[in-house]
């Protein structure tokens, strides 16, 4: 075996799996996290000059990073543009965090459940991971707690404005007390937002980076879900002790990230017409939800539970009757149907079986009730048989 | 200390410091390895779908990858499309290398001098680097064989082309020797060919990994030294039993490389216009060599020995009298002139002194006298205090 030994932590290519069988033409996906196709904005690139073909800068644009300074200070997080460092999508930002913090059996603090490929790489690198239950309104306080008391986690990792894949949305008061305990403890935020502009109910609560006093912090967000995934554009904003060591991080993994794609997306942020765009995406999203949720009730109601989502992209179903639903997968795909397991987002999937993650923006309307229709009957399936 | 074992080997930021100072209006800078402004092509948009917005797949866009193997099939590269994978320019590759291969203390081989860039990101994975001296044809065979005799690296590393600092072609014997030695000792090839294009006396030479009959590899090539940096489009082709984690690290770092860029690298690659865009940068970079090393004549001639490079974008000096180059640095900048000192270039930078490395493409000609001239003086006086 040449290799690294990180390699053996290389998960199985299950997810990788599900998205292209979910590609497949008569398939009716509830998997992936795609915006809908229909919403993608039409873009102008006659404007661009020629000298962006020229090497950039690693820290990303000076004007793009000036812009989202100025938005993240609208949100009240404490920063200048020196601490925004624009990235090839919010993936990549984990990867850096990865390498700054995570050594083999590096202790590290996340949600359960939590984002599927934060824990990928976060893994990949060899953490040891601590969980949080997450509850309704936020993660288990008094968990969190206890984890800091008795462990000292190299970082936290939180989602907290319409988690992938819970869609839960922290409370002011969770948030404040999060805040709190990090302070406390001294463990530095990791905060991940690529969901918080799709919010279907207005409310729009200030970043838990932005509570902090003297916890160190990264914030991480993109314009993945709200104008271009392809263009490969996300940011990262961190406090001053933590900007240099990203920066040089962010060199050795790829120079920079694309100035075509930071180019365009300058065009939109802070524009009137994003913000016109922002309006259009919730409420296109949010009719989606409600036909979803209707069509939830009419085949789920006696199977799962769920939450309504007050924003981001997905359903996050609790099974009545518990098993593991990565059972499913075979006989929905030769029903057409591919949805997302729930196992893959906990550290310890074997231990948490029942939870199925449905994205409900991708998918054809027309499509939508014979799809859930055949994904309950799976599931009926599954559990007569597993009951014989 | 909360970071990483990984972050203590994170190097310091001489050259990002340089690369700074490069860009100040006054400097005359043979620093970087930029393109020439002047010939970056006019990029067409208008027919870029708007579907190009939505997420990709991490292999790339499957008609630019079918491209790109068309390219290197011509090259005398057994491959097809499915071993091709677009990355986020070549230092990704090296990225996505480093994480396959490179535990703390894993041996592995490279030239000496050897890209920098790779030597920073291999020694943050905890490489330990075995290094062979190049000669003007290639690798001191002698050297290789001890090496590999001797240890057991779980790669190579070159850049027979052009090498970036050296400018070295490997010459056809060499790449035949390099090949039998790798597939005698079954050591992976991880070959580096930024510059194959941009050869001034169109000689073409095989590349190594066609000449394997063995030995797994790695190929890697840009459109960053031909078309456009900014786009940050690579690509990688690897052997079939190294493909698979490669992809699945690749998804890991970024999901995949922005698809506005490989949108437009696909217009290029293969196309007649590329070709007669070629044919134009070769021109004008052999001119500018021709203009340099008139130039190098004039002030370096008793100061420095070099070889005329027969492609890329170098000249690396060698001084008669030895010196730590990075003692220039100072007394250059303070005259405006910025270079890159050979140290950093070898895995063991205080026994290498005595090299620069001489960027041609990008200083404006009429300056390009005055620059060297002060260089030079630079290196004299520096000589004289040192004696003194």
């Amino acid at each position: 075996m040449p290799f690294s030994e990180r390699v053996t932590r290389l998960k199985s290519s299950l997810i990788r799996e599900i998205l292209a069988a979910a590609q497949r033409p008569k398939m009716m996906s509830f998997a992936g996290g795609l915006p809908a196709e229909a919403m993608l904005p039409k873009s102008e690139w006659s404007d661009m000059p020629r000298s962006i073909g020229q090497y950039g800068m690693s820290e990303g644009e000076p004007q793009l990073r000036e812009a989202i300074a100025v938005q993240a200070q609208g949100l009240g997080i404490d920063c200048d543009a020196s601490q925004v460092m624009i990235v090839s999508g919010s993936q990549q930002t984990l990867d850096l965090a990865a390498k700054l913090y995570i050594d083999k059996g590096t202790e590290i603090l996340l949600e359960a459940p939590t984002y599927l490929a934060a824990l990928q790489i976060f893994q990949l690198f060899g953490a040891d991971c601590l969980t949080v239950p997450l509850l309704s309104d936020g993660p288990d306080l008094e968990a969190l707690r206890q984890r800091l008391e008795q462990h000292s986690p190299s970082f936290a990792y939180l989602i907290p404005t319409f988690q992938n894949p819970s869609a839960v949305r922290y409370s002011e008061n969770a948030r404040d007390a999060v805040a709190a305990l990090l302070d406390e403890f001294g463990v530095t935020l990791i905060e991940d937002e690529p969901y918080r502009e799709l919010t279907f109910d207005g409310v729009s609560a200030r970043p838990i980076a932005g509570r902090l006093k003297k916890a160190s912090w990264i914030y991480t967000g993109t314009v993945s879900k709200t104008l271009m995934p392809g263009l490969r554009v996300g940011y990262l904003i961190a406090t001053r002790d933590l900007f240099p060591h990203l920066l040089k991080l962010k060199q050795s993994a790829d120079l920079h990230t694309n100035r075509v794609g930071q180019w365009q997306a300058l065009q939109w942020i802070g524009s009137e017409r994003y913000e016109q765009h922002l309006l259009e995406l919730r409420s296109f999203y949010r009719t989606r939800r409600d036909a979803f949720e209707a069509a939830l009730q009419r085949h789920f109601a006696d199977l799962a539970e769920w939450n309504s989502p007050q924003g981001g992209l997905f359903f996050w179903l609790t099974l009545k009757d518990k098993l593991d639903t990565r059972r499913l997968l075979d006989r929905a795909l030769a029903q057409n149907v591919a949805f997302m397991p729930g196992e893959p987002f906990f550290a310890d999937p074997d231990d948490n079986p029942g939870y199925l993650r449905l994205n409900f923006s991708h998918i054809d309307p027309e499509r939508l009730d014979e799809g859930l229709k055949r994904l309950a009957a799976v599931i009926r399936e599954t559990q007569l048989s597993q009951a014989a």
